[in-house]
């Protein structure tokens, strides 16, 4: 007998109470990134993201991530973060800069905005000037910088890693 | 002045030797998500990655990670794992099976062979019959599973989380 067998329809991990983190995307070059974004987050509990700018979901990509999570779309991004921050959220960016903790030592509260920068420009002055704090993922080798999809989702990764019940 | 600037060039993180970690892929339906773990693995300071079956790299996707990783094509996954096994390596398999651990809970060892699976597939049972662990990430929302690149993301986090220097 095999000690390892696929499991195909294994149920998922349950929460205790649904997770109040929240995806905010600066408007991405690339749908298939906030595809795959919108895939990833919902299967880790989040149930709404944020996009700026011309955002489309390619639902190949993002499978039950396009019915499944409220996506909702705005302009600009330094107006959506205000009011978030009004509504009490912990507004996290995620990209390389001064001040910045590496994400494996940052301690993330329930109540957290995940802010996503553009591919190639990252997060703006105005919306970097929002934020509470900035996450960094320690990088080793060439191009030294992920995908923003997959810096993303490290993050949620940890996120959910340090709180898997809520 | 702004507390967090961007850093365009940030130099990497510094590994005190090089990592012994390999990435091993069955034969993948995507060399889109074959050229994203390329990507991800070179950032990650992994130095060879084993893939199986039609393999070609698109290096507008894998960027530097098509010429900094040793890439290694196969035709098939059993024997590649069977000598990867005879050389030292702890074989985890990423996968949903019986017995497999979670990814937080799991202690990664220096020298690992980390196999990952086709996107509609996984791993097989002749695979699986070899390997020494599996890990699986918690998964809380549909679709209930991980793009594979994504996964591999998340597994490659999670062991430079637990092995930043090297």
């Amino acid at each position: 007998m095999l000690r390892f067998e696929h499991l195909r329809h294994k149920p998922p991990s349950l929460l205790s109470r649904p997770r109040e983190l929240i995806v905010v995307c600066a408007p991405l070059k690339s749908n298939v990134n906030l595809s795959n974004i919108l895939r990833t987050a919902s299967c880790c509990g989040v149930q709404k993201v944020i996009a700026t700018g011309q955002a489309k979901v390619d639902k190949s990509i993002a499978r039950d991530g396009a019915e499944e999570i409220e996506l909702v779309v705005h302009r600009t991004l330094p107006p959506v973060l205000k009011e978030l921050k009004i509504a009490g959220y912990q507004l996290v960016g995620l990209e390389q800069t001064t001040n910045s903790t590496l994400l494996p030592e940052f301690r993330f509260v329930r109540k957290t905005a995940l802010v996503i920068g553009n591919e190639r420009h990252g997060l703006g002055d105005d919306a970097l000037a929002i934020l509470d704090a900035v996450v960094e993922i320690p990088v080793y080798g060439l191009p030294y910088s992920y995908n923003v999809a997959t810096a993303t989702a490290m993050a949620l990764y940890e996120f959910c890693r340090q709180d898997p019940q809520s």
